[in-house]
């Protein structure tokens, strides 16, 4: 790996690693396709006690965004309240009273899928297609999220690298700046004693959301974090995974490991792989039960708002053990 | 029941059928409650195909809403495109481009759940809670939808009334205007055999959706439907079920069943016995599968979104079988 | 001109009447050129009475807006109340207690001016420019309309064509479909006994907002209209005017003098003539006024929010006798 | 004024320059019943050279907002696009392409008028009305911003504060928490040589916008500012205008003058004296050409947006002299 040659970096893994015409033309789905209907049984098998996690962060202002790309924090506002209805201002019959309410947001806030029509390479969108073409001013064409909204239900894994590799300070987090290789991601499932395999949906907590709770938002919508080496794209690609999601901004380590790049794995990973990638995911809850019981797998669903022709939806994805 | 004394029914109803203090003064889940860890372990258990379902509008301009109390249909517009990653617009490295996107829309305008601060009775809230602090401007302060983010998993139940009700003229649908009563929805589990108890999710069919699909919106939003009957809040009750939703705007049988009343159900369901109701679900593709292979039991997950302080969230029901 | 042959037509006219590069090559004022220092001392003078009009539309949901090309009606609401504020649910020491407010809408919803990048001929902007570049999912790189702010203040003259060319049946108002020539254009002025030239911003009233506001919206977003003939385009050169308003949808007549037209008009005016246009102006009141004390010119100002590289602008237009 | 007791200062401060009834029960306009229009002939008389000038700040995402009270800078986004256009992916004939945009805005994020709804004092709006029924989840009921809109258009009057009080130092700016008093006001003034009397709209420079320009917006939404003292609530009843903004963020001085208070200048002058307030106005270019000609009168036009039941509007302020 060449520190300043990315885009020659990024057009051999995106070569060596593509999905393009694998489930067909008219494909909308990539990975989501590994996530089968035997998944789900085994998934669903892992539903032992009933316990169930939010892995969702809350939708507010007191989110980490700052405006870059006109990214705002969620703008939640009342069409109607309580104080009204109290008051007798509703104009409605025989004592009821109601609220209502709006959201202005985008769709990549917070706790998020990203649609096969966020990332371009070259111009080209999943599967080979014209980006100019799929994705205009009217939205996702083609693969927008809302063809994902029955499928996004099987077996999770957690791989909390934070807790496995980051224990030596006692945080059980990994500090900004730290790629998570290949090497880490089979040791921490190898302490969990979970395997990872296809059609799988793969959350790995880096603890940086913890830290930033903690310490306060910083730079997390866009600075350093933690998060997935470039040459973990191999890894992405060979145990066919249906979905991958962290608890950090942008799922790759920032800085990006190549002088002057930008999500050079993302670059890889959506466009060319057709990898569903979730970020700013709050697995914390859930890693602390996983760490108590020792069980690193179990149910999870995770579906998009169909929203037509987005290129992310927010989430709310729930597992349950 | 006086069809002229809609104040006098609900507030005999309300009290008659009130959870207030059932789970504690310090409630925010209401009959979520009944959805306990054994009852999860029963819902998983109903994944034997592994085949999965989205019970979700899709989320676009082409909806029901017409405007009323404010409520339009999302609106989504692009922050980024393919067109202008094609074209090299965005500025980034070593050609990789990028799409975002931004939604504004009412919490209440397609598939939702109804948070238990949407509906009040004389300006109390849930549980007995002053309306008038408890959902202000500033959102529902006490019981926001965020507070169930992570339990909405369960047993699901279809109970399919429009077939089984509504097969006199083969379209599987029910008229608007007409009332589904608890014999209705007896008969209907009874003809699908399937249980209803505690701790389920049911979803009722009328088949409105299936019919405005074919005839256009008309006045899906607000207008006549088919809906449940005043007289199904003993039913509502008894069966101490966790959630209910229908294909239609407002769950109740509309006109209503009382002159000059609006959605007096709702005001006995929500503030008084803390029922979840969903909205505007489409069951219909659940619906042909479950007349196929005559199982109407499943595992459901209809996870709202965390948003703070949310009277309501929409949501993407999955349903696997 | 010949009907069926819309894009020769206005290729025609757009060479014929075409201000590219008139005033430089960075220019990004268009026609608002011709309003100079000595037209705006000419304007000022007309302040007589000091009686001032609002020729501005309200902005709320009881707009013409049905959703199409998601454009929508204003959806205006509340961060904070009086209801709170009374209830003390503020927070604020001293008795103090506010309101704020938000809104969503589309900048081309109601009273507005379109920008200069808000309409393409084969995909060039104003004075030639690539609309690909100017115009992205940035807004307007070039001829954003906060270049416009401070200019829109001059001479003001009214052409109530409805009244003098519309009287036949005595109401005032063009029906739908009128196409308004030069002639009824001079006409007009003379029946008025004002003079249009270089640097006036001429509104014109047909009637139709009146008569819609009589018998509802109907199709006035987008529908049958009375408007400016396809033939004026030379009229419109020729004058030199500034600017130029109208209370209907779209300025133009409609249905379009062309087979399978869309706005060719616009297609002339807009980018090859760099002609500001005002849409969906309410006149009515003006007029009125005109018609008792006979003076059809007036101060007019009508300054758009300098919303950066926007391609339109909400405006409430004042216009002072 | 004891520093001590805002409550008691603010409670004989509102009831010495109370205007409630001055105008009628109904009134809707407050002090803007100043402005007469012999006072705007008296104000387009002041046209003599026929320059322009926006007071308007630009309206994007680089604004000041932070995210208090849910106000955020304003977001703008296409709903078409030069891009899309040169590409032929928009479906219209004849060559034509469009371009439309949205924006989602709080009222009071950038430069505005505050409505007469905008404050309360003690759950009193404007002219002695119940706040909790006059401003609702509905918005302002009664005194809407829109019944301001053919108003706001008379003789300015800058009083360019930072540069007469301010040079001290060389910068013509006012340091944060610098209270500007009625002595201030009349040295300013007397120093320009103009008159200040009933119906004029002041307009106040402190310099802190162009201070903020230089050095980053830091707290320029809501922290320490330059501004007008609690004192001068008197000379603002006494003088008669009929509006005064400023180019800071809150009007007042900041801190304020009293312990624990929150703008308590506010809570006297809008509800209870019906003052129109503009604030985050940009005068720097204006102040510029007024030192340079030394005319600190003018037309002026600043007509809010007539949203209906809005508590404030964003505003384009055009002077011309």
């Amino acid at each position: 790996m060449n520190r300043d040659d990315p885009e020659g970096a990024i057009a051999e893994a995106a070569k060596t690693y593509s999905n393009w015409g694998r489930w067909g033309e008219d494909d909308v789905l990539g990975t989501l396709n590994f996530l089968t209907e035997a998944k789900r049984r085994e998934g669903a098998a892992l539903v032992r006690r009933g316990v169930s996690f939010s892995l969702s962060q809350r939708f507010d202002m007191n989110g980490p965004q700052k405006g870059w790309r006109r990214r705002t924090n969620p703008v939640h506002t009342m069409l109607d309240t309580g104080t009204d209805a109290a008051l007798g201002n509703q104009g409605f019959p025989h004592g009821i009273g109601g609220a209502d309410d709006v959201i202005a947001m985008p769709l990549q806030c917070s706790t998020q899928w990203d649609g096969l029509g966020h990332i371009f390479d070259h111009g080209r969108a999943w599967n080979g297609r014209d980006a100019a073409t799929t994705v205009t001013s009217d939205g996702d064409l083609v693969t927008g999220i809302e063809h994902m909204a029955p499928y996004v239900a099987g077996r999770g894994v957690l791989l909390d690298v934070g807790r496995v590799v980051g224990d030596d300070d006692g945080t059980k987090e990994l500090p900004d700046g730290f790629a998570v290789t290949e090497e880490h991601l089979t040791a921490t499932a190898a302490a969990h004693g979970v395997s990872v395999g296809r059609g799988d949906i793969v959350v790995v907590r880096t603890g940086q959301l913890a830290r930033v709770r903690r310490e306060g938002w910083g730079d997390y919508a866009g600075g350093p974090a933690p998060g997935l080496s470039f040459t973990t794209a191999g890894w992405l690609h060979r145990t066919e995974i249906a979905a991958i999601a962290t608890d950090t901004w942008g799922f790759e380590v920032r800085p990006n490991e190549f002088e002057g790049a930008f999500q050079p794995l993302h670059q890889v990973v959506i466009p060319n792989m057709g990898l569903l990638i979730g970020e700013m995911w709050d697995l914390d809850a859930l890693a602390e039960d996983c760490a108590a019981d020792g069980v690193y797998e179990f149910w999870l669903t995770a579906a998009p708002l169909p929203i037509t022709g987005a290129v992310g939806s927010p989430v709310n994805p729930v597992a349950v053990k």
